[in-house]
């Protein structure tokens, strides 16, 4: 157990954090969701705001009044144990609650758990309030991926903010690290915070491999592209040659070649492809079809798991070859929190790292996160394995 | 041909009622599309201000600055002559262009066009800047209906503003008035503004039909509703039936049951209904089953418009049994102004009236809207004829 | 009222041709639906039967047995009033029962229905009677059509059968009739049949028109072609430049290039394009845009009717601008029987004439077909008037 | 290698059994796809026999003649580096070639193929051709699926055959197998025929588990049902339980309540549910579900393989817990047999076992079928693990 003032800093300095993502915002950028797997930023910060209100104060804080009637139906993502809720695909249709009411509700709820954590409280409590401040930081990678989906697909793509280095120069050499086989053990370990679905450190058997000290890089993908990666459907599998002829993909997103040159939407506007720069906003696909064309695999998330203290990584979430399934003796917990992670644990690729746009602190090497095969509006790329 | 002073107050007149809709609008309110058919506010601000720069002062005004590069991209709503455009069902997808720099726009165009009209104009230039004031006009009754839409579809129900007597009572008696065979005169023949559909004055032949002096009411409807006439098959068109099944229709769009009692959104909020106005907000099937359940019809547009001077109107848009088609003589006028009315011409239904959210002065005896037979998001009626 | 013995005459030849139509099928061709529209022939040969035994022998022949307890289910079309069926799009999934068991169920029913003519029938079962010829013979074009769409649409363009000819030489020489401006009375006023929704005779005012004495010729159409009719979006309504667009629409159905010349497939195969020949297999949309590249339009069906006397038709149906609305005083007949034509009068427009697929004897001036704008699966042409 | 004597007559014994397998049909039942996944019966005949001729005959059989130009575009399933071919979907809308015209394709080439092997051949065409025979093995099985699909979706429910057992009565008690942590090998490591994707024999960690030593049965799924399985959302990943909402699902494939009792449709007519024996035709998500209920869970592929000498199993593809993905060191084939199983390691999930459709000698501890996770038309079920 952590200190309930060490806590309560780490609440702060988290709902905080996430109001500082959306200060470069226009009112109108709060609001709309131009894909169905973008949440318009005002959602965001209504829905980790009812996290905390539905799984602490509404249960544990005597006589807590709730901000509003209807915002566990408008906030609520997918928990089907709490109720009905606004269907995904409508987020982008409300206008009410306005970006004000939304601020409000945050501060409301932000002093009133403030006001829970000058008390004692439980284990299970704190338990619950932890895994509220890391689906918050969880939500801050996905805010920044929504409002640069949001700003990068509008004809006039305006530019965010500079601060963000989101293609960060690699200047070691290429290099192949060799892992021998071996019995290697899996999954979290450690004192602090995880996710259920890293528990359950288990041993894996690997054979021997090797996996690249760096990322792939812009230059390498422009090497794919012009030597016809996108057009040879033997480097693909029959699932993402249909993705990318029925959405005619012919380059990572936010690509646009401009007179002849490639160049890319960051969140400060356009630029200038930086070919050392890791490649990024690719989708499984397209990741398995290069390392298809280079002779080489994706590493599975145990290899890269064995091997990562070997490599520098945290610029790309990197696509791994393995499903996102339960290790062995996963159990979900019961209840609404039991839907956090494991009814999602099919159909769905392991990415493993961290990127540009993780908060500081929040991801760790046993860290799981997935997402289907073809989506890529994340911070994605690849490392090669063989 | 009308005084450039007088033109100029009407020009002034009209921009200024548009921005005075939206008045009591958040700035969410501007941004959203909950369906197709509903475009955002500022979509309309920026779409009617386009109009003007793209068809006079582009063409016209000599040295005239585009506001911005992109904005005809941005704010063409369906002119293939222009180029290419947004796609429609994008529109509530743009954060930007911001509200306030659509209200520049907005006041930097107005301000061209006075400074344009301080000079003399030819004849053709005016017809095509009324066309503009007209086709401004006829937004502003499509934002109230947008804006309603985007209110009345939030789970939160907001009210818009107060002022708008969405429902006037009914207070005469229904009456039947007898209409004798012969031939009419039908389309325009007036001085003034019309649009090149009701134009080609011709002759047409009616039976004898009488016409009802009063829109179908409210309490009319719940009996409809409360007889079945959702559930009886044999009132209703193939397309019709398989609509409501398909979208599980069983009331007006906007109505409500709260405890038992029915209750519609208004542009001042929920409210209960009054039974002896005019049903509003049904789509041209509902129209259509409801005067085979009551043993009646509805009017043709001829009809309508014969027996006009005999009944007041103006409180809905009422659908006809007419198909929105060509009147004898018909020509679109050339280029992309030309594709105002004439492309539309099938697979519509005339609607005749006028309604509470049409403009003073803006309709007319000859005026035909027209609509897909399912829309309903507009102030629609029906009135019995046989 | 007709003798029963002519009636059972004309039953019997009704249902003879119906099945020689089949003759040159094989098995597999009775089976598929190769889209929507296009029914198996094995399921047009028991539908028309299924109609007489649910409306003529179960109700009114004593002591009738059904032949099959489930054949109401899977013959049924459209009719609500007699229950649940096979869901449209189902048919082509149905392999039994098979075309034998089919072709027992017709000589059932059709046996029965020669002893049930053999006593004295009323006035109205006649009249039902004839409906149910009429429909048959209306399958009868139906089944022709659908199977030479299951035959050209299968890669090897199997021929059908030589005897049909399809594309009749035109050698008069192309001429403008004049119809001089007045009241003409249009709808049936004949003795024999005619359906409901011919009824109704009634005064129709049209102005001076000049109609064309011959069909629009494939020589002329492929100039349209040739001077991009196809790509030039002023010519199309707004919704027929969308489904051009959408399924590629280049030329009529069944047209094919081949070596650079143009082909189409006919029942009796492949064959090069007779230029003076009427265009056949296009859709309103096509049919529209061909007639505003020629500075003309479609007559209205009353124009039609009213000129007819004066051309030769009935080698295409001929689409007109009129929209299948409900004559003056057009009532249906009560129960199942009345859902035949009132509920599908809304989104179609009115076919004027006959085709070389309709039966002997079984179109006339009054006649009225209809389909939505885009099917072109039919014998489908066009004739000018302005 | 085996002897060309035995090759011949592994060849000809499987080319007649696909023809067996057929004998009951009707012609119509060779025709029709009712759903995207089941092809028609005369498609299997064919494209087994296609993928004979394009891979052997035509590449090695000196002046080899093609029975017919265009089967390659209407026999190839989704071989891209052979080149265009009949979309999936509209496998069911041919009805040419005939069924005739396809057994004398099948002759034609089996005939060819007899010749052929009548002479040496290298080793690497005796491998494509085992391919081939075993092609045609997996099509047995999917043709007797399919089959019965399109007699278990028709309305009228007709039986196929007698013969077939596809309900055995399991009558052991059921028992936990213990298996022990370990090292365990996994994939092909014996003499005779395999898939590319079980090579690669590879060590897999595995951790205690106890394995059931029975198939779950239907009692048991009864009582599922009975219990509210497919209300449960706790019991469902996302993905199944919109998918049971979106397709009305309430229980195994074929099941009809019949008067209060369960019933299933197999391939003699429906029959009253034998409780003890194995529930069939369940999907993934199905599998996982019960499961949950059962506080138990799916086996992984692994975890089946290195338990499976320790229980009996044949009757039903079972599902497991595994992802679909290549084994340590898979190397797919170069060319079009190259895309025979790697392009499709992606979105499905494994199945171990064979069922009772499977043909005798196809299966193997180590085969791997593979399903996207809602498919349910095959003969699947579920053994418990823990």
């Amino acid at each position: 157990m952590i200190s309930t003032q060490n806590l309560t800093s780490l609440l702060l300095e988290t709902r905080e954090r996430t109001e500082s993502i959306c200060k470069p915002l226009e009112i109108e950028d709060y609001v709309v969701q131009p894909d169905i797997n973008v949440s318009p930023p005002k959602w965001h910060l209504g829905h980790t705001t009812w996290f905390f209100e539905e799984f602490i104060l509404k249960l544990h804080k005597p006589n807590y009044r709730l901000f509003h009637d209807d915002f566990a139906f408008v906030f609520n993502s997918y928990y089907e144990n709490i109720g009905k809720r606004v269907v995904r695909s409508d987020r982008g249709n409300l206008s009410r609650p306005g970006v004000a009411q939304v601020y409000d509700y945050r501060h409301y709820v932000t002093n009133e758990l403030k006001e829970f954590l000058s008390g004692d409280i439980s284990e299970e409590i704190e338990e619950v309030l932890l895994i509220g401040i890391h689906h918050e930081k969880q939500h801050q990678e996905l805010l920044l991926s929504d409002i640069k989906y949001i700003l990068g697909n509008n004809p006039l793509l305006p530019a965010y903010q500079d601060s963000i280095n989101e293609y960060p120069i690699q200047n070691q050499e290429q290099e192949w690290i060799d892992i021998s086989e071996g019995v290697y053990e899996i999954g979290f370990n450690d004192s602090g915070f995880c996710y259920d679905n890293e528990l359950g450190r288990h041993k894996v058997y690997l054979h021997d491999f090797q996996i690249s000290n760096q990322l792939v890089s812009n230059g390498d993908y422009i090497e794919f592209i012009e030597q016809g990666g996108y057009s040879d459907f033997n480097l693909w599998h029959a699932d993402g040659w249909t993705w990318i002829q029925e959405n005619n993909i012919q380059a990572p997103m936010y690509w646009h070649k401009v007179d002849g040159d490639w160049h890319y939407f960051t969140c400060s506007g356009l630029q200038k492809i930086e070919r050392s720069a890791a490649v990024c906003h690719i989708s499984y696909y397209e990741a398995f079809a290069f390392a298809q064309w280079k002779g080489a695999r994706l590493p599975t998330e145990f290899e890269w798991e064995a091997a990562q203290p070997y490599f520098d990584w945290g610029d790309r979430w990197e696509w791994t070859e393995s499903s996102y399934l339960p290790y062995p003796g996963y159990a979900k917990a019961p209840g609404a929190i039991g839907e956090y992670n494991g009814k999602f644990m099919v159909n769905q690729k392991v990415l493993r790292g961290g990127s540009v746009a993780t908060p500081p602190n929040h991801t760790r090497p046993t860290y799981r996160n997935f997402f289907q095969p073809e989506l890529r509006w994340q911070f994605t790329g690849l490392r090669l394995a063989k």
